[in-house]
C-alpha cells in the first residue's frame, strides 16, 4: 500500500505528494460528483458555544490531500468561523488514520493547464493568510504524519501538539521530488525553527520523527495520541485566558512582516509557480512519481 | 500584601506594573515632593575608579517601578557615566528585596493626559536607546522578579546573570493586562530568544522561572543570589579584557537596525501608545487593576 | 612554537591571524617565487569523476594563512569545479596538522599600501561569494583550528564536520586584536548560530571547542579525526541523493539576500577595511602582535 509506505521516515520521497486516492478513470467520476455537490464534505466543523472553540476535522479519505476542491471547502469554514465572534479558538485535526495531512495534491498539477494550475496555487496561498493571520487562537492537533502541505498547515498554527508515535514524521520535503517550497514556506518554517534549521530542511527535504520535531521546535509538545484532542483542549484554555485584543495585536505585530510578502507578492508568487510547474521536466518527475505510485498499488 | 503575589509566577496577572507604593492621596504629596527635589534618590551609583566599573543601583521602594521621575533619573546618571571615558562598565542592579524592578508604573498610565503619557513613554524610549546603544559593557545583575518593563531594562543589556531563586519570574508579560509590548521590546526579545520564543511568551504573557530564562537564553547565567555582584563584577573583567574600540563596533553593528528602527519611527511609536492607553476601553482595564491592587493592600 | 601558542583556546589572542611562516627578508623571496609560478601549489584537488566529488585540500605551509596568493589559487581552482557540470560535490579540508586554516594572512594588512589591501580585501570576499553562493554541496572537513578568516571559510559550506579533538578550536575572535569582523562575516554567522551567539561570540571573540561549537550550532557534527574524511564523504553521498536542480534554488533562496547585501557594497564595504586597516592605530597593534610573535619564535 502506498500510503504505508509514505508514511515510513525511509520512502520520504514518497511523502511528499499524495494523489487523492484512486486516479485515472476514478477520478472523472469524482470530479463530476463534486460539480454536483454531492460528494461527501472534506471537512467537518464542530463548534462548542460554550467555550468559543470550534474544532476543525479534515476527513477526506484516504490522507487529505490538499485538492482545490478541498482547499476552497476549507477556507469557506475557516471564513465563517472567522467572522463569528463567537469563536475564539480552533483546533485542527484530522479523522484519516495515521495521517494529518499528505499535503498537496498532486493531481492538482501534473497534466494541468496553467489556469487551472494558478487557480490551484492562489487557493494554497488562501489557506495560508486565512489561517497564519487569524484573529482565533489556532492549535495543530497533528494525529499523524505530515508532509510538505501538511506540514505547511501544522506551521501556520500558533501551536502545535503531535501524536507520539515514531512512526509519524512531519517536514518541508519538497526538493525530495524535485520541486522547491515557495519563500512564504520557507518564511514560516524560519520563524518557527530559524534559519539554519530551515536552510538544511529544505534542503535536503528532511522528514522528521516526533521526537526529532519537537528538539528543533518544528512541534511544541508531544503526547500519546489518545490524549491529543484532550490536551489541545486543555492548552485552549490556556491560551484563552489572555485578552483576545491584546494577543491579536501581538499576533499581528510578529506575523504581519511575512503575511505582507506574500500579499504585496501575490500574482508575482503564482506566475512563478504556474511556469515552474508547468516545465517539461517537471511534469515528467511528477508523471513518473505517478507511475510509481499506480505499480506500487497494483 | 500585594508585592508577594505579584512575584508569584500564577498570579502572573499581577506581575506586569506595579504602582510606587501608596497611591491616591499620597501620590499627589509625592509628586510635590519630586518637585521640590528633596526626595531621596531612586538611584545610586558608585563608580570605581580603579577598575573603570560602576554599579548602579536602583533604590526605589517598593519595587523600582519605572515612572516618569525614576526614568528622569535613571537616565541622567547613564548619561553622566556614558560621557565619562574613565567609564567602560556598568552593572545594573536593585537594593530592593525580591525585586529588580516591577516594569512601568501603571500611575503614569492612569488618568493621565494625552502629553503626560508621551512624555512618559519618550522616557521609557529614552532609557532603552541609552541601554541598548551604550558603548559601557551593561550588565544585569537581576537580584529579584523583572516583570515587563523590568524585564526590558535587563534585555537591553549586553549580558545577564540572574540570582537562583525559583520564586523569581522574568519575562514580557503585557497581554496579561491587556496591553501590549511595542515592536522594540519585541525586536530586543527576538534578538534574544528568538522569532518563536518571542511569539509564545508575548502572545501568552509568558513569566519564566530563573531556570526557564536560562533555558531558552532569556538570562546567561544563574548564581545564587549572595554571588550576583561577585559574578557580574567576574564576568565585567573578562568583558574589558576585549579593545573597547573593536567591541563598540561590533556592537553596534549587531544592535544598530534595530536602533534606526525605534529612532526613525519615535514620533509614531509615541502617538500610538498615547492614542491606545488613553482609549476608554484601556483606561477601564487599568482601574479594575488598580482596584484589585487595593483591596489586596486593604 | 607559536603555532602550538596558538591553537590552544586560553592564548585566544593568538588565533587570529598568522603570518604566513617566516617573514621579513624570506617575504620578498617568496614573492618573487610566486611570480616566478615555481612555488610549490597551495590548494590541491582530487576530482573523483565517478562520485562527481572533489576534494580540496589547503597546503600551503605552516598554517593555511589566507594570503592574497592563497586565495587567488583558491578561486581559480572554485571557478574551475564551479564550471564542470560532472562536479556536483566539495570537500574542503587542511593537509596541515593541527589547523584547517588560521585565517586571513597579518602580513597582507601590515605595512601595506592601500591598493594592495583593497586587492586582498576584495579576494576575501570572492572566497566568501564562491562558495556561499556555489552550485556544489559543500562540506567543511575541518580537521584542526580554525579561527577568523578560518571559521569563515568553514561556515560558507552548507555542512560543517569537526575533528573531535579539545585540543582545536573555532570561532570568529577578530576582536581580541583590535579589529572587527564585517557585516558579511556577521550575517553569516547569524544564518547559523542565531542572533544572540553571534552578538556574544563576536564582541568577545570567543573562540569554541569542538563540542562548544557543536552544541551552539557552529559545527553540525563531531567525529574522531581519522574519521573525518570517511564522514565527510558519506555525508556528502546523502546529500546529492537530493535532486539538484531543487535543492540548488532552495539554497539560494535562502542565501540570496545574504549574498546581495554583499554583492551591492562591495566597493563600499573595500573602502571601509582600508580606511579602517591603514589607520595609525591599527596598525600599530598590528606591529606589536607581529613583535610578540617574533620573539615567541626566538
Amino acid at each position: 500500500m502506498a500510503l504505508r509506505a509514505a508514511l515510513r521516515p525511509k520512502c520520504a520521497f514518497l511523502g511528499l505528494l499524495q494523489s487523492s486516492g484512486s486516479h485515472g478513470r476514478v477520478s472523472t467520476v469524482l470530479v463530476s460528483q463534486m460539480r454536483n455537490n454531492t460528494t461527501a464534505p472534506k471537512i467537518k466543523v464542530d463548534f462548542n458555544q460554550s467555550t468559543g472553540v470550534a474544532v476543525l476535522s479534515m476527513q477526506s479519505p484516504p490522507v487529505n490531500s490538499l485538492s482545490l476542491d478541498f482547499l476552497t471547502e476549507l477556507c469557506i469554514n475557516l471564513e465563517k468561523l472567522e467572522m463569528d465572534k463567537a469563536c475564539r479558538g480552533l483546533i485542527i485535526t484530522s479523522t484519516q488514520p495515521k495521517v494529518f495531512s499528505a499535503g498537496l495534491d498532486i493531481m492538482e498539477m501534473y497534466g494541468k493547464s496553467p489556469e487551472r494550475c494558478g487557480e490551484f496555487w492562489r487557493a494554497v496561498q488562501e489557506m495560508w493568510l486565512k489561517i497564519y493571520g487569524s484573529n482565533m487562537v489556532t492549535i495543530a492537533a497533528i494525529n499523524g504524519s505530515s508532509p510538505a502541505g501538511g506540514c505547511l498547515l501544522g506551521l501556520t498554527c500558533d501551536y502545535r501538539i503531535m501524536a507520539d508515535n515514531p512512526r509519524y514524521t512531519i517536514g518541508l520535503n519538497e526538493t525530495l521530488l524535485g520541486i522547491v517550497a515557495p519563500f512564504w514556506f520557507k518564511d514560516t518554517m524560519v520563524n518557527t525553527v530559524g534559519h539554519r534549521n530551515t536552510e538544511m530542511a529544505l534542503e535536503l527535504g528532511l522528514l522528521y520523527s516526533p521526537s526529532e520535531a519537537l528538539k528543533i521546535g518544528l512541534v511544541d509538545k508531544l503526547v500519546p495520541q489518545d490524549q491529543l484532542l484532550t490536551t489541545a483542549t486543555e492548552t485552549m484554555t490556556k491560551w484563552l485566558a489572555i485578552p483576545d485584543h491584546a494577543r491579536q495585536i501581538t499576533k499581528s505585530m510578529m506575523r504581519k512582516p511575512t503575511i505582507d510578502k506574500l500579499t504585496s507578492n501575490r500574482e508575482a508568487d503564482i506566475q512563478n509557480f504556474v511556469s515552474f510547474i508547468t516545465k517539461d521536466s517537471i511534469q515528467k518527475s511528477l508523471r513518473m512519481y505517478l507511475e510509481m505510485l499506480k505499480k506500487r498499488k497494483a
